[in-house]
């Protein structure tokens, strides 16, 4: 078993999937990484215009394995999965004392983040 | 806190970092993801031929945040970090009864693998 401490928590309105923005408005998928104030070491230095945020879907149904006539859940990216280990390439807007302001996350307020990492260059754009 | 069972582990040859193969000689990162039997469901339907491989790097040290003189650990890939989650978009080989033939994968023997994902096209390639 592998124990994870969040580095942070995911802060916006929205406080459940269907209160996100559509796909195709991702202007809107505006919110704010909130880093503890332990990690905030880690984002000195931090530079580049993208960032990969790995996050927690802590409302995601972690029983699934196969999904019924369809392919199975490592075959998809669906939330629902064994360790709902999320990751999305989200633009940097600031970087502030506390955390990060970006654009094109896809998890509601009070999701755990687990790690930020600058893009590969074939991970970014 | 947050909890994840690894769902297989990497199979290869080198059991420490500095017996991989480096890098310039990726076509020899060749390894396999031996996916534990209650998980193999979760790659029915597998078609990808790249995949996305968390996996946990059990040999780093969590105890970092800030590198002396340099940037965060969120602003590097570092193992050193956290939580060491690693992102790795690797070539798939072949699809088996017990899980993955991939090339491109940098995690030693022994790895802990906790998800595997079909990369989005701004991943991939």
């Amino acid at each position: 078993m592998v124990h994870c401490e969040p580095i942070g928590t995911v802060v916006r309105p929205a406080t459940t999937p269907a209160e996100l923005p559509r796909q195709g408005h991702e202007g809107e998928l505006r919110g704010r990484i909130e880093i503890r104030a332990e990690f905030r070491d880690g984002l000195a230095g931090y530079r580049d215009d993208r960032v990969v945020i790995v996050w927690f879907a802590h409302l995601a149904d972690r029983s699934v394995t196969a999904v019924d006539r369809g392919p199975g859940v490592f075959a998809s990216r669906s939330q629902d999965r064994p360790n709902p280990l999320c990751l999305t390439t989200c633009d940097v807007i600031a970087v502030t004392e506390t955390g990060l302001e970006v654009v094109g996350l896809d998890a509601v307020d009070g999701t755990p983040v687990l790690d930020l990492k600058p893009p590969l260059r074939h991970e970014g754009s």
